[in-house]
């Protein structure tokens, strides 16, 4: 293609809600154009990048055994009603009325729809496995959209969703899905890490995250270095950190005035911060047979977490009878402790508060807490001695340094963002939509599902993300929107440079490489500055005085220096940068 | 792809609420499944038509240089307000509230999108001409939707536009798309008319549509045998088909009792229905200043055809005034001309009453019309003696055996689908958007628009009306979703038919044929019947009684008898019949 054909849109400046650097380097690159919160056109560029990104997902699934299909993006509700979603779910669900007043929703994602399409379509275990995918524009009314295509409302995401007739079965359509997403992001050319995530439900291993490494990535991945063990932080298990000690001290009682915070309470008598122990409050409100609050009556319970550690709300959603738990307020905390948060501990508590510890908090001796006296904290705490021996649970975030769960070393943390997620639905959707099969002895079972999102547009940002320098993107050769740009010296004003430049972008197309020919007569820095914005992997600068000396200039991307090479030499020059 | 790793839905019987055949062919080829009122899943053997569809819409529209982008389906309603189309349209443009109350619209097209797009990216002539095109999903409230895709509500288009700096910039724009909708029809493989189209404000040969012929067409498409000529209806031009004669009769009236129409009229006095002239009146409402309705002051104007013409509104719509008309009530018509409609005539009249004429009956002489008194008709009428010469206009439809405008032989009617339209737009869009652009003089125009809309979804529709059987969909080797299908018998039960199926799947698969292999066992009779009612251009046959004597048979959609080959020839016999 030729510069003048297609629509090259470049800025200096990037616009000033521009917060991330991907957001930044797409708009200035011209990949998209703003119209409205989240919303965003895809301008020639981008969607070149968009639709190699697709293309690539489009041949592993279909490799994989997935069927691509099509599903509206406007979808009746009566299908989400069913699923209980149209109610449950929050305002980032765009509920539409027709001309008739109907019910509509705006897909953001299609396990409805496809679940329809499954109890319609699928009668027997005979059919099974299937696994049905689009690639389809969806649509989440985030509050507060922002970050370019990190965080839109209407974006391009891959949906697939798997049929099988056991867990073992979908268990296998998983791990078939969870391969053929390796292969994605390796041919994506991007640094990425596969990483264990919450379920909810199903626990376990039942579903993994693909996160694209980057330093600005807003999750946290925990990793072992020295194994495969990887996991977003809100799954990572965390196991106690404290060796068994027993305790030598007095419980002792003494001022801390005005402290709350376990850091500075441990300042005050000089003891480590990892000697304290922090007391969460939280309330687990109780309603009555038809369902209404029973105001003042929500249960307490304290959490115990060493001074040093983060309460892992995901983890402590999962016990039993905490699921919807909230923080206490002030008014509860001083009725059951009689002292304010920063005050409170776990002795000398009335029987209806339940007092949970985290695993590290259970091996630990001689330990501070709050005295639930204001400006007061007790030192010296053992276990049974002191209080009762508490129920101890993983509650906490798992930190550097902390021994990976597969005991092969310990943990480091990085950044990630996610653009991938492999999930074990089970049979969520199929119970509710009552989406059955017949199995082989006859007899209707609900069908059991997983599903798998890519999401496409947000790829884009986070390939920016990890690749980019300061003077702008850097594509994997793979999704890049074109792999070579020859960049002609006075194109306008030299027969030499002109004849030599076409001769040259012939060669290449006969030779299936993708080039981009900058025949729009700017003037060399302007258009060097143009293509390391856009981020063509590779440049090739034909100018005269080279020319006369038989030379051209091939140039990576990242490369500081340029390469001189014949004209014969050319397209064998940028066939082996291409491979690298 | 073999056909146990596809999605074969086929069934017996079409849906009850499919009353054309595509809508019923589709369904039951398993393309499409209705998941509401207008809104479909489309199928995985549905999408593979609509993406070689959309491959051979986008490699020629790249071609004619056009550049593409995707615009957002969910736009924001200030530029819809900006147009004023917010407001004036009518509910098919499907207006939505986000969580934060701000209004938005499911895009039906893009003129507003793309004409911000320009404004913010166009500065200069220099960038001009651009035109800019999408495939994407559109949304269009309809009423009543039905025909499948024929009339859907979210379906498929590809929608451009041209950008120019003046009026002959955008006619050339408009023939490079013109001609490239040529290309693009005939690689379809469809028997298609490109007909002059109505466009209003531009006129002339300012619009024309893209048909695809078929008994079905629920268009009226008006062409000339002898050359080039054709028009959809509403816009194909009719001259006066009256010889000039001189008037011999007396006026005279006569009673006619009951008698409201030409015909019973013409009977009654036994002449010909072409001997009289028809009274419709109109009326058109008047505002005062602040655009509130003036009661009862409509203007009234008498439109005269002949018996046996048909009013054509779109013509009668441009006339100046008269852009608003409708049809007069009873009693607005019983005020003016003292009679009820079916026996009014222009005799007589207040001069607040405007007479206009189409030309065939301005030349008419002798004539026959109401009296303006009810069970009363004149004969003998003539222009100039009984009543001062009308205006005359071209107000009616032609009819068949009209004379071509051309003047090259008499016109003749069929059926179209339309799938296609060109427009030319003008500044409509850029003078309400403000997209200006600096002339060579450094003078602030408006860009000069063209539009252009191919309906891809529904020329799957249109294809299947066009090419069909009693045995299912017949297509177009270009867009079939397979080229060829290979139906082993006893595929499950015959090494011999099974390798030989298989190894011949695999030559094929080499030659870059795109074929499938029924390998689900089926019996033939279920078999053939499937991949007949698919619509798969080439069946080959493999059997072990036929292989035994060496023969496949090979054997074209719409051919009578299989053509018995041997192995080596097979593949020659297929690339042969797909390429006639």
């Amino acid at each position: 293609m030729k510069a003048t054909q297609t629509f090259i849109l470049t800025l200096k400046e990037a616009p000033a809600d521009a917060e991330i650097v991907s957001h930044q380097l797409m708009t200035r690159a011209g990949m998209i154009r703003k119209i409205g919160a989240g919303i965003y056109n895809y301008m020639p560029i981008g969607l070149r990048v968009i639709r190699k990104v697709e293309a690539i997902i489009r041949e592993e699934m279909n490799q994989a055994g997935a069927m691509e299909m099509l599903m509206p993006f406007v979808q009746p509700g009566e299908l989400w009603e069913e699923s209980g979603r149209l109610r449950k779910m929050g305002p980032e669900l765009l509920r539409i009325k027709d001309r008739h007043d109907r019910d509509f929703v705006l897909q953001p994602t299609s396990e409805e729809v496809v679940t329809d399409v499954a109890r319609n379509e699928i009668k027997s275990y005979k059919q099974l496995p299937i696994n049905l995918y689009q690639i389809q524009s969806k649509f989440r009314d985030e509050r507060r959209p922002r970050f370019g295509v990190m965080r839109g409302r209407e974006f391009i995401m891959k949906d697939a969703y798997s049929f099988d007739q056991d867990e073992a079965g979908m268990r296998a359509s998983y791990e078939k899905m969870f391969t053929a997403y390796h292969r994605i992001f390796k041919r994506l050319g991007l640094n990425y890490r596969a990483v264990d995530a919450d379920n909810g439900a199903i626990g376990g291993s039942g579903s993994q995250e693909f996160h694209v490494i980057a330093l600005t990535g807003e999750d946290a991945i925990v990793y072992c270095p020295n194994s495969e063990y990887a996991s977003n932080l809100e799954a990572a298990a965390a196991c106690s950190v404290q060796p068994l000690t027993l305790g030598k001290e007095e419980l002792q009682k003494f001022s801390t005035p005005g402290l709350t915070k376990c850091a500075d309470v441990a300042k005050l008598i000089d003891v480590a911060l990892t000697q304290t122990v922090k007391t969460i409050a939280i309330a687990v409100d109780q309603f009555d047979e038809s369902n209404q609050l029973l105001p003042g009556s929500a249960k307490m319970v304290a959490v115990l977490l060493r001074g040093d550690h983060e309460l892992n709300e995901v983890k402590l959603k999962k016990l039993p009878g905490l699921h919807d738990f909230r923080m206490a307020n002030e008014a509860e905390i001083l009725a059951t402790f009689g002292a304010s948060p920063g005050s409170i501990g776990p002795l000398n508590l009335t029987a209806n508060v339940e007092v949970i510890a985290d695993l590290t908090v259970a091996d630990m001796a001689d330990w501070i807490c709050g005295a639930n006296e204001n400006g007061f904290h007790l030192r010296g705490v053992n276990w049974e001695r002191d209080l009762p021996r508490a129920k101890a649970y993983d509650l906490r975030n798992v930190v550097v340094g902390d021994p990976s769960p597969d005991g092969k070393g310990t943990l480091e943390i990085c950044r990630g963002i996610e653009v991938g997620h492999v999930f074990m639905l089970g049979t969520k959707y199929s119970e509710a939509l009552k989406a059955n099969f017949l199995d082989e002895h006859g007899k209707a079972k609900p069908l059991v599902m997983g599903c798998y999102g890519i999401g496409v547009t947000r790829l884009l940002g986070a390939a920016i993300e990890q690749c980019h320098d300061a003077r702008g993107i850097i594509w994997p050769a793979s999704i890049a929107p074109f792999a070579v740009v020859i960049c002609p010296v006075s194109y306008d004003k030299s027969d030499l440079v002109k004849k030599t430049a076409d001769d040259l972008y012939t060669a290449f197309l006969q030779a299936g490489i993708e080039v981009i020919l900058d025949d729009r007569g700017e003037r060399p820095g302007a258009m060097f500055a143009d293509w390391e914005l856009i981020g063509i992997p590779v440049r090739v600068v034909v100018g005269e005085r080279s020319l006369k000396e038989g030379f051209v200039e091939v140039q990576g991307r990242v490369e500081v220096e340029a390469q001189q090479v014949t004209l014969d030499q050319a397209l064998m020059a940028v066939q082996k940068k291409l491979t690298i």
